[in-house]
């Protein structure tokens, strides 16, 4: 679903210091159990077949397979006989969901310079895929309602929060208007969301040029960007609240389950939406009167960019079919010979808008042919001493429903057993990239240390620990004083945090369960044909990981994440990376706090002396904004103390691990599993009791952005003043319950 | 020339803290001398007519009238004539300079895809001048030498040194080929001299519609922004190392003179160089192949801007005819009653590239009134204490002509009995804005609370202060942090220093003349018809300051300051506002030389390292670039025992100067004349002798923005690492030999 390079490059600050692993055991295991480790490892990575990846692409990416479509439910039996083919113990779960697909879809400009949208993605000759018109879904945003409006425009930008205060202080109302806003920075279903918080009727999304068209290079097919008429369809269900199937929230969706009414599902849109491309949306542009817009609203038509409201009235109207679509979860298991009941899993998904080479695919590929790696080297005499489950989700694209709805019917299982879900989707060339949980940021580091990129040779944690040093601008490192220094000295490189946008969401968000999403990026400009008809093996092999080297990457790095977490003696979790980063996020959200207090100081001051009135051109329209009320300060004591007492408690189980040798402990790795899980609150985030995790989150008005410490630091983002300190007692108290937890581990390894 | 507000809108940071000036005297007079004061600058601001104003301006810019055209000399001469009718001694001063016009232009793309440039400004009906056809001079760059090449064409951005540093990374090279560079940022004639020294053998420059066209709003004549065919002129001149008449550096040119020949100078480009527009750069740039350009190098045309080179050749011929032609400077005196040996000088250019209502008649027109309200004065019995003198100059455009060759022909005088020079030029809506010599600051701040913002009707200085609250980003502030405590606490709005682009340059950069350039804008988006035929009375009257009240408190601002200036019993300069500056410039330079430290050291370990290969993408042409010397630390202690000094001698003087009062004294009077001239060095800076001013100067490679303590910024810019500390020591002895003349001024007083 979301590219994983589509957000800021590097989030993480690090650097080159500590080399490749060394004679040192591995993390969780004894020296003997170390050296076998590393030698089925080493056979592991050298299975993966570019060719087989190629192969799984273009077989699973021959004709349009999106949720409910024939060649969807072919591709899941088609990955069933494969893993069983490997001599895996695989099968489909199925389940099903809620998938609106479009009935009727009308966009028209009205008046004078009548224009009909197109909505049509044209079949281009050299690429044998793209005309597979009977089987292709029409380009559309799903989860959008169903409606029929006439409405002036309004041009909102990328129709994030930001923008609608720009709007206010230019005095350009949405109320009763349709908006038009561009793809990007915000998840698209936080445009139309709030667009219809702020009054609109109806909302176009549209592909501008200066974000994946011709401004950042050749257009399809002559290059990789974004031609004219191509669309991005996608989902606009409002996933910040829950995702999933909309009728059956925290339930998984099996046949016979109890559905909420349709007029009840909170995640359907408000207003109508639909996605649209530059070729249609330019009419529509210039059609817009008003005020010329700020500088960083402008998008790469040939055209001056207006707020509006436009004189001329724009027609929308969609209507769709509510169905409910069957969902093919393809899962295949091998047991663990010694912890059977720990559980190691990994995931992509496998559904697509529509043919979807690069996303799902790249991602896809590659996961199966880890999975066949592992028939291998079972055939070999390896046996895992947890157990491994390999899962091929259906339904990602709609909602995340495949990986939600399998892991809401198995929640009470994996609460009890599940020790790690390791995600992947779009993958590409270039940088090794992770986000996760940050218990596993030193895992991530020591694996990364042993896969070789393709096309440098050194390791990929080398290469992106160098890369990083390149690549961070000094504009970067300012804006990041506190990590300036740590570049070269810190041993692990930092991994991001995750917010949403694949299926790790019900993992680690729901569920509690440590989670890591990782692929690799950065190189190539893709992202041009994203969610549209040219996401096909052509455009893939043409412009992206063409050699599919990153794809056997990809493989050798999840799947030796996969084996060495699963081979371990001692789950390899680490905690003083998870107290460091964790210490970051309370110092965050208290600079936040000031930051809003001090500039709500100041916009007030600056209203009282009439600075916003002499600042304006007094012969443009221009509001000055309301006085606010100045945050009060609020008391964030617990959360300093339970992140000193969390940064104990690490360096205290750190130091019994040490003392301890990693041989394994059955009592201490049914603790660790439950680390994770104690940063859950069952009462869950405000307003959204499925987002149990205090820790991470999506945002609320991001939708992809993480929000770390959620609760607390959207309480003040939305300067809900009142709330906050509950929310920040809240939060204390889930990162102490995992200090309990290890406190608990720590003392049974010192005792054993 | 320059448009004051084409540079960053707010160079100052500042607040609104005191009030309005009060009852306590104006500075530099004794209470009975201040009142009278006020009360005869009371009756100046009354006068400016801004029916007046327009009317010079649509007689001025009826006709086309650049330098050596009937209508130029025609202006000039109806200039004399309204001087003279305001009862004003005035008369017309000719000199004579090198003004190259062309006798040939061809620009062509060559090959399958041929392409003949246009090179011309359409007339347009509704626009009565913009026909003018056999007066306006053809769309060209003056002082280009004449050239014929035929090469193919590689994109350089802006053509600044950074984008020569981005194309090295990219490994592309522009030896042997004809550059396309884009209008904005740098000067224009850095664009040829740079590409020249990296071995290119043309220069094509083009207006980019992101920059001046449709990207920032309607295009003329529905709107103010450039319009396809729009092309701007100007002179590519190397005026950083000297401006003024090529032939003659540092001598006024009279008839008779001895000149340079032409082959000797060193101020003409080294390659051929040509204006487009953007309709015509379209083909060129679509023709470039290789590297898609980075985020920041893309303009606003609907294309894939790359780097280049093309396959396919340009042609690229220009030739000129290699004329002097007459310059007539209309000077116009008032005699001072009590220091008539002390000159405050005024001045604005008249000539224009081609109409010029913008630039610089919305300027001139005001300065005229300003004038003619001195005559009003003179006849109501009012008498300035020292001689004011009011300029109107040619040959501005081309190189700074008239005012450069008057200042060198009269620069003995100049140096004995020059004040101040107050400069304006192009004038339009909106906020104050001031740059200049810092000893002037709290005078122009004590002005500026006097006069009135003719749309907000609060003082220009109050609306200025208040719209820097609001105008000032977060990150502008986060740039200055220095900045941030002082913005509501410092008295005095700073104002920006004076780098060149108009007829200060040879006054304070050359002379040592205290100088402010001063003028209103940042309101409407203008520069859209800079230097093209339509500049002109129907672009400005429809679309800049409609109704000139603009124009009117321009006329107020500059008289004010004359009249308060040329009548004060002492001269108001102050000095500790000047101190704490040049202290921050001291700051800056010391600050620039550890940055630059840090990152040639964090560059070479990148390099040692090989990061530079892990960033890049291997199937991408990129070059590590090369490891340099890191820089020697180095002896700034005369520069801060400088700025220690003058910060002492600074507020000495104004201990003295508040025990003394105000009362006349021509013996200090004389000594504070001096101030500013004790800030040049006879040498000059490096490689520019004409440039003497060791505080100011117009940077070598940005030739409009200034380099404060020139000598020593440059010499850590440009790596000279061996000459650093002897520019300190340089430059720190001229502000040494200022702190010895406010240290005699002290004398004098405490000694009177």
């Amino acid at each position: 679903m979301r590219r994983l390079y589509a957000a800021l490059f590097l989030l993480s600050l690090s650097s080159y210091a500590a080399g490749p692993s060394s004679d040192v055991p591995l993390r969780g295991y004894t020296a003997p159990d170390s050296a076998t480790e590393v030698q089925w490892e080493q056979k592991f990575r050298a299975i993966p077949d570019t060719n087989r990846i190629r192969e799984n692409m273009r077989r699973l990416s021959a004709r349009p397979h999106h949720v409910g479509s024939p060649y969807d439910k072919d591709n899941a039996e088609w990955l069933l006989a494969q893993l069983k083919s490997y001599g895996l113990d695989a099968k489909i779960e199925q389940f099903e969901a809620l998938f609106p697909t479009p009935k009727s879809r009308k966009l028209e400009l009205l008046g004078a310079q009548r224009f009909v949208a197109k909505l049509e993605e044209p079949t281009l000759a050299v690429d044998p895929t793209s005309g597979q018109k009977d089987e292709q879904l029409p380009t559309y945003n799903a989860y959008s309602r169903n409606g029929d409006v006439t409405a002036p425009l309004v041009y909102v930008n990328y129709g994030a929060p930001a923008d609608y205060e720009q709007l206010d202080a230019m005095g350009v109302s949405v109320k009763g208007a349709i908006v038009i806003a561009r793809y990007g920075e915000t998840w698209r279903g936080i445009k139309p969301k709030l667009a219809a918080q702020h009054g609109a009727v109806g909302c176009i999304i549209y592909s501008d040029p200066k974000d994946d068209g011709y401004a950042r290079g050749d257009t399809y097919p002559d290059g990789p960007m974004r031609p004219p008429d191509g669309v991005q369809r996608g989902s606009v269900m409002d996933m910040p609240i829950y995702p999933g199937d909309p009728q059956t929230p925290g339930v998984g969706a099996v046949p016979g389950v109890k559905l909420i009414p349709l007029d009840q599902v909170q995640t359907i849109t408000k207003i109508p939406v639909l996605p649209i491309s530059y070729a249609d949306a330019k009419p529509f542009l210039l059609a817009l009167e008003g005020q010329t817009v700020p500088e960083n609203w402008r998008g790469g038509l040939p055209i001056t960019y207006k707020t509006g409201p436009s004189k001329t009235m724009a027609h929308l109207a969609v209507a769709f079919n509510w169905d409910r679509k069957p969902l093919y979860d393809v899962v295949a298991t091998i047991p663990g010979s010694t912890f059977p009941d720990q559980w190691v899993i990994r995931g992509n998904h496998h559904d697509a808008w529509v043919n979807g080479a690069d996303d799902p695919l790249s991602g896809t590929s590659a996961e199966l042919e880890e999975a066949r790696t592992f028939g291998e080297l079972l055939k070999q005499g390896w046996k895992p001493q947890r157990t491994i489950i390999y899962c091929f989700w259906d339904g990602e694209e709609p909602a995340l429903l495949g990986s939600t709805e399998w892991a809401e019917y198995h929640a009470d299982e994996l609460k009890k057993h599940a020790v790690v879900y390791f995600n992947s989707d779009s993958n590409a060339r270039g940088f090794f990239r992770a986000e996760g949980s940050h218990s596993l940021e030193n895992f991530v580091n020591a694996v990364t240390k042993d896969i070789e990129d393709p096309e440098t040779n050194m390791s990929v944690w080398k290469r992106q620990r160098l890369a990083n040093e390149v690549r961070q601008t000094p504009q970067m490192r300012a804006e990041l004083p506190e990590s300036r220094g740590e570049d070269r000295a810190r041993p692990d490189t930092r991994i991001a945090a995750l917010g949403s946008g694949s299926d790790y969401t019900v993992f680690i968000d729901h569920l509690g369960i440590a989670s890591v999403n990782l692929g690799y990026g950065g190189e190539d400009e893709g992202g041009g044909q994203y969610h549209s008809v040219y996401d096909d093996f052509y455009y893939y092999t043409h412009f992206m990981d063409t050699d599919f080297v990153y794809g056997r990457a990809l493989a050798q790095t999840a799947g030796t994440m996969m084996m060495r977490m699963a081979d371990a003696d001692m789950i390899p979790y680490q905690f003083t990376d998870q107290a460091d980063t964790i210490h970051r996020y309370v110092t965050e959200v208290k600079r936040l706090a000031d930051t809003m207090r001090t500039e709500i100081k100041d916009r007030n001051m600056n209203i009282a002396e009439g600075a916003y009135k002499a600042a304006a051109d007094p012969k443009k329209v221009s509001v000055v904004p309301p006085v606010e009320t100045v945050p009060p300060y609020f008391n964030f004591a617990p959360l300093d103390q339970a992140s000193d007492d969390l940064t104990a408690a690490a360096a205290d189980y750190e130091k019994s691990f040490a003392a301890h040798g990693a041989s394994g402990n059955a009592q201490v790795n049914a603790e660790l599993i439950q680390t994770e899980r104690a940063l859950t609150d069952p009462g869950g985030l405000p307003n959204r009791p499925w987002f149990q995790n205090m820790v991470y989150a999506p945002g609320m008005y991001t939708g992809y952005g993480v929000k770390t410490l959620p609760a607390v630091r959207e309480a003040i983002e939305q300067k809900q003043w009142a709330i906050v300190d509950t929310q920040i007692a809240r939060t204390a108290a889930a990162i102490e319950r995992e200090v309990e937890v290890l406190k608990a581990a720590s003392k049974i390894l010192s005792g054993s």
